[in-house]
């Protein structure tokens, strides 16, 4: 959240051929920089295995990743990927091959006339992290004579030991200060806005918290299967690919006290706080489920075990569903129900907050059919604000009924900006608000420790529904009627 | 709000060929009993000092009536009108009169095979009203074979003394449940749902009160001016006109606790609890306005003054604004400005709840141009809720600005009910829940006393303007901007 300036700098892609690079980066690097803000500031250094290409078949490789990207036809792609864009191979990564990745970085710098402000973002698998740490810090690439920042992708660990190691990992060469990790949902405008919603209105702030709310669910739905994901997948499941980053992100977005002002530290203190405050989750708190053949918008779609390249036999969780309790003065008592899934009968991002029931006494004998408060906030599609409210119906005889108070942001502002642009933006300012702390990450892995050693039993789902009945089990209170589903925009 | 059924009954209308049954009564009797849910129960005896006129005359006359309520054309009409409509001519008002028209009821009812249940709506002068009551009490109409309701439309008293006086009279004859005191504001569905929207809404509810709200305006705006009203409207004014009754009505229904059930005695129960906990007004928390020439949307208008007929020295006052005090439990230290006016910049009548101000200090040093949250009421034009709610603006560099969670109710359901047919489909049920009881009207006027004894100055004002700058020195809180000006619809 600084308002400091961006300073020029070289932008330094491990995995530079990737699919990551393919499809983020490289687009979002283009916007910016030809003709964004970081025009004129931002020079990109692409770093893979391949020993074969150099600089312009690379950028000959960019502008094809562009096109498919949908920015085909744009002259200007073509000028900007001769400019700004460079190569360098890195071959198996010995240590002689990061000497010469710091001697080109260095040249470039002197050629181009570079401060050396540099950004190493790893877009790599998660198995070469390690490497490509040890790599750059063994060759001094750690401290540059401008400043320094390295960007790690997610997932980060598999759990809390790994993570922990790849924390201490990375410490051994940079300084918290330099280290970005990346959930991308915390780039997303409608996340960033739920804490200036929490905390700029005074009647939301007041509302929120045990005495006035009920419950809160926060949904994370694909239509999607796992594609051509698959092998990775399996290896990962919903828990490590959703669960652990978006959803605790969000749910820490939903429920962390105010901070004296939005500075990294602040904000992310606040966080830590809240993680802190959950019991590590047990397997009676959790559902999960695998999702079996069944039909997604009238087209049938192969079950989990039938994709491509799937062990017939797999255990893997699409689904999960969970009740956890944040026992602290503000929510104790609340329980934020979480829940992501593949194949669910509908694609949507939100979070519902339940309120206390109102009481109805004074409109007996008359019909008040009418659900208690919520406040929707929809992350995705269709972005915005809904509360439920409940209104008289117009005329005889006397009827309540609930309507919404809405609010949409391509209505009020036009298109929203790109989640990774924002958090690139925010990598160049040297601004870790929105990134994750290491404390964080170990924190989160510890809520979800004890149902990665005892995995909950994964029940079968159709696909194209939302996800086991079990599911619907978990949710105790009903006056709310159970999960909320989304009704389609308008 | 009771749900009993519809009765058979008689509607007689004192003042049968008046400007208020020529404008609204026949209209909305047509429309309830030509094919609402009066039809085959309602037939309508009109009386009239005219004696020139029998039931076909006054066929014809009513025919014309509802043509230029824009019904022509409906043969329907025409058919409701020989069905159902009688004349009964009351000449001086005589005794025998009264004895005559008593005759003309009773074989009303033995031809038409009626039950005897009757209704008396007073549609005359304020002047008219103690003759009718004392010759319907009199001649025995007080009372009838089934119920007998009377029915006195607004202005109920002058001030409080004649006020008590038409009580006294009132009750010398018909029993307090016998008498409906039409405050046509009541019967609007708007004003009814705010009711339905307190007591349904357990996040507002928690919100409503003097710890969460800073102050309440309620505005009734009119574009008007006196129009062929003057002669009338000089011996009345504002307060008389607009203050005691509708906007009295107003503070109270957003003020009020909340009732053990939506019965009658218990809803005006509450209703005479507020106006009790006023303390009556003195001038220094009132401002006083006439409009002097100016232009309403680019049309000259002559000055109240320059009215036809007006007295040119005239003081009547034709805007107001007061600062009102409700010193009970909920609302000490809440002020509640109430403004009307005639001539003045825009038509709207809106209840405003400004909340308190949020604690914005996390945001600095970041742009936050922004309001405290505010509820907007929209009762007319345009029905509907805005609340008025901090979000970010999309993108770099952060900027929190003031957006609206919107409904409207056409988008949701369409047209609303007239409010004289709802109030008239309550007294064909005996549902005084929207009628002024005696104790009510006494107890409002009670609080408005001493302006009508010692009257504030009279300010000038151009017409087309929001009336006179003396009244932004009534809003002691600066926070929310002075008095809330309409946005145009959308």
């Amino acid at each position: 959240m600084s308002e400091s300036q961006l300073e020029q700098h070289l932008f330094v892609i491990m995995g530079g051929t990737g699919d990551l690079t393919q499809r983020k980066l490289l687009p979002a690097l283009y916007h910016l920089s030809a003709e964004g803000p970081l025009a004129g500031r931002s020079r990109v250094l692409a770093v893979a295995r391949r020993t074969d290409m150099d600089d312009a078949a690379y950028r000959r490789w960019a502008q094809e990743a562009l096109s498919a990207a949908g920015l085909s036809g744009d002259a200007r792609a073509a000028t900007w990927c001769s400019d700004c864009l460079h190569y360098q191979p890195l071959g198996e990564g010995a240590p002689e091959d990061y000497r010469a990745l710091a001697q080109r970085i260095a040249s470039l710098e002197r050629d181009r006339k570079l401060p050396g402000n540099r950004i190493f973002n790893l877009a790599l698998p998660p198995a070469a992290f390690p490497p490509a740490v040890t790599g750059l810090g063994e060759s001094g690439l750690n401290r540059g004579p401008g400043w320094t920042r390295i960007v790690v992708e997610k997932p980060f660990g598999r759990d809390l030991d790994s993570a922990r190691q790849l924390n201490q990992l990375i410490h051994r060469y940079f300084e918290e200060s330099q280290t970005y990790r990346i959930d991308h949902y915390l780039g997303k405008d409608t996340v960033q806005n739920l804490l200036s919603f929490r905390f700029s209105n005074a009647i939301f702030e007041s509302l929120w918290n045990r005495d006035r709310i009920e419950s809160v669910q926060i949904t994370v739905a694909e239509q999607m299967g796992v594609e051509t994901r698959g092998a990775f997948y399996d290896g990962v499941g919903a828990l490590r690919d959703m669960l652990q980053n978006h959803l605790t992100q969000l749910m820490c977005v939903t429920a962390m006290e105010i901070p004296p002002a939005l500075e990294a530290e602040f904000v992310r203190d606040e966080k830590v706080k809240v993680l802190r405050s959950i019991p590590p989750l047990r397997a009676a708190e959790a559902v999960f489920g695998q999702y079996a053949p069944g039909s997604v918008e009238g087209r049938g779609v192969p079950g989990y075990r039938e994709e491509e390249g799937m062990p017939p036999d797999s255990r893997t969780e699409t689904f999960l569903a969970l009740r956890v309790h944040i026992n602290n003065w503000r929510w104790q008592g609340v329980p934020f129900y979480l829940r992501t899934g593949k194949r669910l009968a509908g694609r949507s991002t939100d979070i519902v907050v339940n309120f206390r029931c109102p009481v109805l006494t004074c409109f007996e004998p008359f019909t008040c059919d009418i659900q208690c408060n919520r406040l929707v906030i929809t992350l995705q599609p269709d972005e915005g604000f809904d509360l439920h409210f409940g209104v008289k119906s117009p005329g005889q005889p006397f009827r309540l009924e609930t309507q919404r108070l809405r609010f949409r942001y391509d209505e009020a502002f036009g298109a929203l900006p790109d989640a990774y642009e924002t958090l690139l933006l925010d990598i160049v300012r040297g601004d870790q608000t929105f990134f994750v702390r290491a404390d964080e990450v170990e924190t989160a892995w510890r809520v979800y420790t004890p149902l990665l050693q005892e995995p909950p039993h994964v029940h079968f789902y159709p696909a194209g529904t939302w996800g086991p009945e079990a599911a619907d089990e978990l949710i105790e209170d009903r006056s709310h009627g159970g999960w909320y589903v989304p009704r389609s925009p308008g």
